[in-house]
């Protein structure tokens, strides 16, 4: 077994401390070695992508040095021990899954007496039976009519990753012919949600999604409220339009109130659930269980590259050890991710969730508080839109933010226009490119109002064309950089402790058992 | 005439800076010590809003130093200037107008031979009566039908503020039966971006608004010809479908190509731009041009608050003097908006643009350097989503994030529901008094995982509904509280030059001009 240690313990990182090596980007990014470098820190990627490092700030000798980190920290080692089904989650002292619902890297892992392989294959197999019985019209609402909507209520892990990945794939199955069944989301508590939804669909053709591993989760639990009550009003029968994802030891599992159920655990965290049945109902129901096998087989070939030894075969892993030397080392408190694809519009507010609710914490996994500091503030919105907007800082405000630039060299329905000699797509790429260089090579101008200082990092992921495969593997591959973050620094990035005193103080206000400070907010509130 | 100067110069900055008091919120609020201070730290906003400040770290002595440093800054003498038509936009010399766009708090102001608020409501009034046209059926389709369909195409200030606030407004209209016109926007060049508004709307029966001050907006002329390309293919007439939004000078001001045009100037930064032509086209098309009038009243009220001198009574001073407070004394980096209405879902993507984009900046408006830090990192999602969310960092993470609360009594819509004992909207605002307290008070526990610190600072704006005027009121607190931040750090806030070398870049990639690094990267982005 790995052996867990704090990242300031580590020889590697004491290296990396001494070294007080630092890289220039204006430097190391001009004239034709500039160029060269350009073409070489770029590392292949699942499903046709590459990382392209280029416009980080490291050099051959701190990546030896980021090489030594992942060694002694056994990044490999921990990540293996993982996916054989070790005790990753200490604190809830649970494993940690959520690859098997898309492959098996290693042992065959066996929990609560099944094979959790077979497990997550078999719900798989149950939804993909179900959808295609919905397409079909075998399933069907109670005047016998197809369903041609599907909604998914539910929050957190249970909302951003599917919604996000359902954005990201509407318009490639539009143009692909695989488009099934519109998808809409419930999520917020705040009962204007709820009503926005219902007005926009047509619920007599209307599947709904209950989403929720405990089947307690508050907000979810009264949203199904809300959408019962209306669905009763309009004279439907809630339990002929509902289906439940959960797990098997839920309130839900067994009830008569839904269609069907299908099932989750508790060893895949709400986080990473987009490729377990929280994202498979929906995805398999709105692009058919087709699409979302290939969106899994996608996120299983970046798995496998991900537990390769050597950081530079191993994207996910340099990511990581980069961005933990930008953290820990230049000391950089936030992180932009920047896609160049509308369709990837909600992929940063799922990543910001993904990755604070991992590592945005104080504490290692054994409870002790660490001295270093830990996951970044995440937040992103896609280009070119954010060029005309908080980019203005990003080029000139007073911190280095790194950046996680996406770009593709084609778009997802191929529909374009050509205006002053180039299209629509290539004018997409142009800005993604030309982005990377402004931030990194600045630009001198004498009067400093229009000067680039430059040096600012960045890196960009770049592939041919946002597919099911390639939106797997581009979301394993976060999904493995935070993991091998929450490694180095010695974080269980599995649990999420800091979300509970909000919802206890909560019920104590609904319950009228406040007072002090709280009381008077609350009577603020109007509660 | 103000005299403008760096922070670091001001005797009161320097007091601030020497005095090393700390406030900490875990002492200040607790008992009932702490349910006074909620009572207290409390200052009437516009429109029945009320900004409570009871969790930012500050005490009567720190808030005695603020009043001083606004005093020593004359924030008051520098917004009359703005308002009273001084060349506040130093860089490109210009006027900063948008305050006019909504009333008049001073002097006439006369640019380009004309009364700059009699233009501003001539414009409206033009706007009103064609809006009042479309609405009639006067103004309609070839195929003399009435439009029910508004697409907003535009990007940036353009696109996020006007969006934000139609989202904002959506169900309001919905629930007091003024929804006249879906609207739909299209910002993006990435071309998958028009496709899917253009497959989701009626284009027979939509009315495209084209949006670019300059008229020379590459991305948003890009996606004008993608439109007028599309609505030819369909057999009807662009200049049947389109109306511009321009300034007088642009090349669209008096083209054939629209239906009508409509006008701001070069006085409004985009990104202020929701109360002029910008916002008002597409909002009194939606919801009629009374809803907008009443937007624009709210946010009337708020500017007329925030020329008072006395802090205490000037919710938009006192948020900005504690903010630099925070970012300059205390070291926060980044401030994160949370809003607890689904409503409000992009209104904090809108003020990272309105922030980001005025305050990111390292020269003061004289062209030099400044020694310290200035705009923060805003970023944030609407409330009860974000605590399932990024909220884990936010209660545990390293680094000490400010929060910007804003919640409501009731819910636009009305439609509830009662589950354990309390609606919806009772549970909302329950999770937004309950986050506020846990994240000031937290809770000692013996394992650290379940350990909350406290001491993490936030204010909340409360209000009755989100209506139009209480979101003019909001917009324009956020808008003059970032006016005051601009003047305390001695920015010019209204210009943006950072935005230009990526323009730059991305020509010389379109025109294959490039070498070096640019050169690479433009090849690996397939142009």
């Amino acid at each position: 077994m790995a052996e867990w240690k704090n990242l300031d313990t580590l020889k590697a990182y004491e290296a990396l401390e001494a070294s007080g090596r630092r890289v220039d980007l204006r430097e190391v990014l001009a004239g034709d070695a500039g160029a060269k470098r350009v073409r070489e820190y770029n590392v292949p990627m699942a499903c046709g992508l590459s990382f392209n490092y280029a416009c980080r700030q490291v050099d051959e000798e701190l990546l030896g040095m980021l090489a030594d980190l992942a060694e002694e920290s056994d990044l490999k080692g921990k990540f293996r021990d993982l996916y054989n089904g070790g005790v990753i989650n200490t604190g809830e002292k649970r494993l940690v899954l959520h690859h098997l619902t898309r492959g098996q890297l290693g042992d065959d892992v066996t929990a609560d007496g099944k094979d959790k392989r077979e497990f997550y294959k078999g719900e798989q197999d149950k939804i993909a039976e179900f959808a295609n019985k919905v397409h079909s019209g075998e399933i069907s609402n109670e005047a016998g009519e197809k369903f041609t909507t599907v909604v998914q209520i539910g929050i957190g892990g249970s909302d951003l990753g599917p919604r996000a990945m359902y954005i990201a794939l509407d318009n490639w199955a539009r143009a692909e012919g695989c488009h099934l069944m519109d998808a809409h989301f419930i999520s917020n508590v705040d009962p204007d949600d709820a009503v926005s939804v219902l007005d926009a669909v047509d619920a007599e053709h209307s599947l709904f999604i209950l989403v929720s591993k405990s089947g307690t989760t508050l907000e979810t639990l009264t949203n199904e409220a809300f959408v019962k009550d209306a669905l009763t009003d309009m004279g439907l029968d809630p339990s002929k339009h509902m289906i439940a994802v959960t797990s098997e030891t839920s309130p839900l599992a067994k009830s008569s109130d839904y269609l069907a159920a299908f099932f989750m655990d508790d060893y895949i965290g709400g986080r990473f659930s987009s490729t377990s049945a929280v994202g498979g109902a929906v995805l398999s129901l709105a692009f058919g269980p087709e699409v979302f096998g290939s969106f899994l087989s996608g996120a299983a070939e970046a798995d496998r590259l991900a537990a390769c030894k050597a950081p530079l075969e191993n994207a996910a892993m340099l990511d990581a050890l980069i961005g933990v030397y930008e953290r820990n080392i230049l000391g950089y408190e936030t992180t932009a991710v920047l896609p160049y694809a509308q369709a990837l519009a909600r992929f940063p507010a799922h990543l910001q969730q993904a990755d604070m609710e991992s590592n945005g914490k104080s504490v290692n996994r054994f409870g002790e508080p660490v001295a270093y500091k830990t996951g970044p503030v995440i937040f992103g919105e896609p280009g070119t839109n954010g060029q005309h907007s908080f980019y203005q800082l990003l080029h000139q405000g007073k911190e280095t933010v790194p950046l996680q630039f996406i770009g593709f060299r084609e778009s997802q329905t191929g529909r374009d226009v050509d205006i002053q000699g180039s299209t629509s797509q290539k004018k997409l790429g142009a800005n993604v490119a030309a982005q990377i260089v402004a931030f990194a090579c600045g630009k001198e101008d004498s009067d400093l109002n229009r000067n680039f200082d430059g040096d600012r990092p960045s890196s960009i992921i770049v592939g041919d064309r946002l597919t099911p495969e390639s939106l797997g593997a581009l979301l394993a591959h976060y999904e493995n950089k935070i993991m091998f973050q929450g490694f180095l620094w010695n974080l269980n990035s599995f649990d999420q402790e800091g979300v509970q005193l909000g919802k206890l103080l909560a019920k104590r206000v609904l319950a009228h058992e406040t007072n002090g400070a709280l009381a008077e907010f609350a009577e603020m509130l109007g509660i």
